[in-house]
């Protein structure tokens, strides 16, 4: 149940206080149902399973989301052609085929179409300015072509390319949104959030946040560092964040990636739809207003966000009918005891188990003797080995 | 990639020795997609939203699945008359659009369609034979109208009313599965899993099994009880089994409907792809041939099943084209530490961290205390009360 | 605080339908105090440090124990030249100086003396009966000569090994107790509980039950277990168990010993005071009497058994001076919020947490596959390879 | 086996660069013994069970502490009055029997004796300087007079105390130590770690460090804070450590005293030897050279401390003897894969179980709402409400 009205664009949404929700990550959910590739995590779904593609889409504009982000995620020239596979389709073919399906869905409800482009090959492979910002110019124009609404220039590691993606896509006119994939200790160079978020909306973009690499508590977090960061140097801009849907309490700068369950045993961290209201309501307390949700998020988890906010939009999304109220239809389960789960009391306080009583409950992530616990442990005499020990061990014994 | 020839019937596959892949659940699968509303649990969706159920369909289908099982879980007259919702459709609209979908689906690969009944209000509510026989013959109606390939008789907790079931579904004269949704405790009246076989064997059920309520490796125990009460009593049949895709180490004899967890709050205990091929070896192993999933499986939990199997059946799912060997995409993938682990032995060992550091590993289920458990305790003396040991640490005070 | 009158024998109290608590495992808790060296587990300290055995027994005395188990665990003739350390002492000198402090503390209150054999080397090296009993004798000559009140033959894994101490025993005119190792699976030859406990009470055992390798839960099933068998053969006996500290759901049939944290990294798993309320509880409901300790059992967890039973004694034991009703003295805490937990309700449903978050709930024991689980999976075709897998996902590939 | 020579000051020995090994928490000992009442925790064990304060004396002196301190923790007047029990016996009485069961097992090693003062009920109830100081001054002439070797102002949570109780100790000409008990985040008024030592160093602590609250990594973070604040103001000092044996990662700034499982529900926490090796390596790598414990520590924990530094002490403590290198003493076990354990590679690498499948690895501190948490939470919209929600949720269902 949408709104009446003409559609309007991002900015006067958000200029007028509006809540304006996302959808949920595309390449893995598709890996999930089988049309995404772990590892390159290229989109060319779009060109050869359009049917999977626009059954998402409308899954999550069922959910709520008022953003159809074109399922364009790493589909610049240079990775399609370093990833090897789905050469059926040229990367303008697969860019175009992805606006027309945002577009087709977006045309169901009341929903924008926001055109992506992402972190390059070239750049961390230490291509210039030139180079990388041709890769950005060749993707926007098949947006600019296909009359998306606006960019975003999401899943940045460094601040500086995510600064040249900003600058490329500012020529088309059209709104322009910056997201990072940090935390809170900030971009790969040590940038700090605030520092970062001023850079980005000096290089133009007007809205900044975070996606992507941490859950959600951690991104709002950076987000508010950000905000803190535009409001201290006196510039102006609107936030948006779309986190993981997993817990990552245990990971480090790199984010999920570098836990050693990334990416096919990360299912025990899976945010349950509640896990998703307690962080629709921190994102908007700390003012945050384009709320949306990034690598893991199921429909169902972009509802409970929508639900959680239906006062303040005044609305609630279509597919909540098949929900009801902190899951009210369970009033309808015919187990006595399942029917008074059907609360919310219940569920805020629900401290669900892993079912995994031989896994632990937070990990050690991969690369953390590759950065700073190595360097620490380096520089101080190990542990006292064995072979040291053993005469003393001998003097004891005979002394005692 | 399926093979070559023309479609034969599931017996005709499993007397040659083949592996029949089934499907995952639809209830819980389109719930997440905002398709079907928890507690009621009905498939109105086959009429409303058709797009949905047909792409839930065909995601099965590419991920290796054999068996296009028709949307009607909890579809019979009784069920969904009481359950208020979705009034638009009758139930014969319902059934004959799941049938429809199922078929055009199958007709896209390798696929039998299989028409699906469940337990009963009525029977739940104390109605008589006849009464019970005469909802299952409405549904089956349609399945012969429809022309399905094979019966399942599924999700029963009492072997009686699944062998009146039977009995109704033999009158096609097509192939009748019978599936349990019981755990190595048998029945709800106590009737163990062998001695449930041996009855739906003798009511002429060609394919007997289990079907969600317990984890994989539960149900896969049960059937292996099944099979051995079969053997015992000199009859034959076929083996089936479609579990959960969640970890239930912690529940009792009602399965995991009496979780604190179920039914909004079972992610940490989703398989993974990992724990799935462990599983379709298992089932394999104990002689089972029709191997599918239920609540919980997603396209990506059948593809680890077929890919497990895909020696012994000579092909990999067409899904597999987005997999790869044990997960090999990660060789393409951008950081060195995660293409480390593109192989079968990071992925066999892995503990994967639940991510939850407050949430406990196993629960106590809610209906504990009400069956066995209550029981127990009741002719106990409780522990001592406080007030009567004051007196006492009054008097060792003052001894002392 | 004591009851007034004449000490009385063993079994004119458990005739008499009077609780005698027991002492907790010496082994262990001189090992963390730096008197016993784990490995050879012998009991050298009694003559080389008895001040450190003396204040053990006095810590137990006060804690509410009605019997000084000798600290002989392991003191045969046989056990002492094959472990050699501790040379300095003869067996006989360390089995006396045994004696000498244990009769001196069970002097100081209410406590009976308890000689005590446990399994030998002998056995288990295929000695035959003669020699076997040979061993016991000469302890025994020990026990008779300092006249101790009752014995106990425990930690026994083989009945018949149990059998053969009992019949030596008895010879001395002294109540006899036989207390076995073993869970619910029976002894290491599969000799059930039940057929356990009766051969022991055929060969002369007072008291019958079970100490160490399992957790008190495990340990008080297994002793029901016993009556039960006791009782259908029409037999009369006493019944006892000394359950380690730890938790152990996660053990097979050999106990504690093989999962990974023996003996050095148990700590996680030792039992909270209140746990041990719950144990005292169980074993009382289910007809033990004679209620004691093993391995993990800190005089405070002695305190906890006596203080479940305090009403059902009749007094408190010396030692709650210093702990009060369910931990009461916390009122006097300086921090509000601690003095709100001086209540049984606070300690009855706290669930502690580990502290760990990367340490799993429950581990694999050592021996799984050298036992049953090896054998299940050797019958078995392996998962299948990757390299049997590697043409069909090319092949995949290509039809794609 | 103490090295030969006149006793030397804690002075003498940490300028010649010396590691000084403490004892370990004699209140959390002795209350699991028996002798100590959790709550008030005074020490009048000392003047009415002298055996027992000695033997735990002697147990940490074969452990290999250096330091006998005595137990005199919480014997201020104005603590003793307060507390009710133990009224047999004054202050005096109490301290003077503490001072000289000290020095008796002192002298049976190399070993010092340090008296102790800590926090007082007379400041936290807001008396002034000169009040509180008289109380130290009243302590400190019991420890003159019985010719202690230094002091020991220890667990204090407000830094002004602790100069107050420094400047008092240091009349007495003797080598002073000023331990507070905080985490990275400074004291209950926040004041910084290294803001605290340098204020403890002007007030004439010779050595400053860290007691109790917190696990040995997070107190020995703080005093390598410490450090770095004193050596940035250009002062010198010694640095000591005395943690907790628990795990507590989940605790804020007041410590493990706002966990909910203090004081009686700790057990899952509590450290392996092997957790206390690493401690004492990191330690010894921060540049601390006085090492020791506090609550939860037994004597084997430190002797896992003095056997982890056994190379740079030179010698091995006494209690090694019952140990062997690494767990050595476990190659004469009888299980054969007992026996492969005794190794330092199992040991260090095991992450034990915590044998309680229903309980979390973490907690919620008790005051966590009444500190920060609750004053963030109060100026926020809380999550929207059901009844805000149902008339959407009608509206939602109509238009679907």
């Amino acid at each position: 149940m949408a709104p009446a009205g003409a559609k309007r664009n991002i900015l006067e949404r958000l200029d007028a206080g509006e809540i304006v929700i996302g959808d949920g990550g595309f390449v893995f959910a598709l890996e999930k149902r089988g049309y995404v590739k772990a590892g390159p995590w290229t989109p060319e779904a779009a060109a050869e399973h359009p049917e999977a593609v626009r059954q998402l889409h409308r899954e999550f504009l069922r959910a709520g989301s008022n953003v159809m982000q074109t399922f364009t995620f790493y589909a610049s020239d240079d990775k399609l052609e370093n990833r090897g596979n789905a050469q059926r389709f040229t990367g303008a073919q697969i860019n175009e085929a992805a606006c027309d399906l945002a577009r087709e869905v977006a045309n169901e409800g009341d929903a924008m179409v926001a055109g992506g482009v992402s972190q390059t090959p070239s750049y961390l492979s230490c291509k210039g300015e030139a180079e990388v910002k041709g890769i950005f110019k060749r993707q926007l124009n098949v947006f600019v072509k296909k009359n998306v609404d606006f960019m975003i220039a999401e899943y940045f590691e460094h601040v500086e390319e995510a600064e040249w993606a900003v600058q490329v896509l500012k020529t088309s006119g059209k709104p322009v949104c910056a997201s990072l994939c940090i935390g809170p200790d900030g971009d790969l160079n040590g940038v700090s959030p605030g520092d970062c978020a001023v850079r980005l909306v000096k290089a133009g973009a007007n809205i900044v946040g975070i996606n992507c690499h941490f859950d959600p508590m951690t991104c709002v977090k950076t987000v508010k560092m950000m905000k803190e960061g535009v409001e201290r140097a006196g510039l102006k801009a609107h936030y948006m964040v779309q986190p993981l849907a997993y817990h990552t309490p245990d990971c480090n700068c790199q984010g999920f990636i570098d836990l050693p369950e990334f990416p096919f045993g990360l299912e025990p961290r899976i945010l349950t739809r509640w896990d998703m209201h307690k962080y629709a309501r921190e994102a908007f307390n700390v003012g945050i207003r384009f709320i949306g949700g990034c690598c893991g998020f199921e429909p169902y988890h972009i509802r409970a966000v929508a639900e959680e906010l239906a006062t303040e939009r005044g609305y609630l999304p279509t597919a909540s009918d098949k929900h009801g109220n902190w899951g009210a239809g369970l009033e309808m389960h015919t187990k006595p005891w399942v029917r008074a789960r059907a609360r919310r009391d219940y569920w805020e306080k629900l401290k669900p188990a892993s079912g995994r009583p031989k896994c632990p409950s937070m990990s050690t992530p991969d690369s953390w003797g590759v950065t700073k616990g190595h360097a620490d442990l380096m520089q101080h005499k190990e542990a006292t080995s064995q072979d040291e020990l053993k005469p003393l061990f001998e003097k004891a014994k005979a002394s005692h």
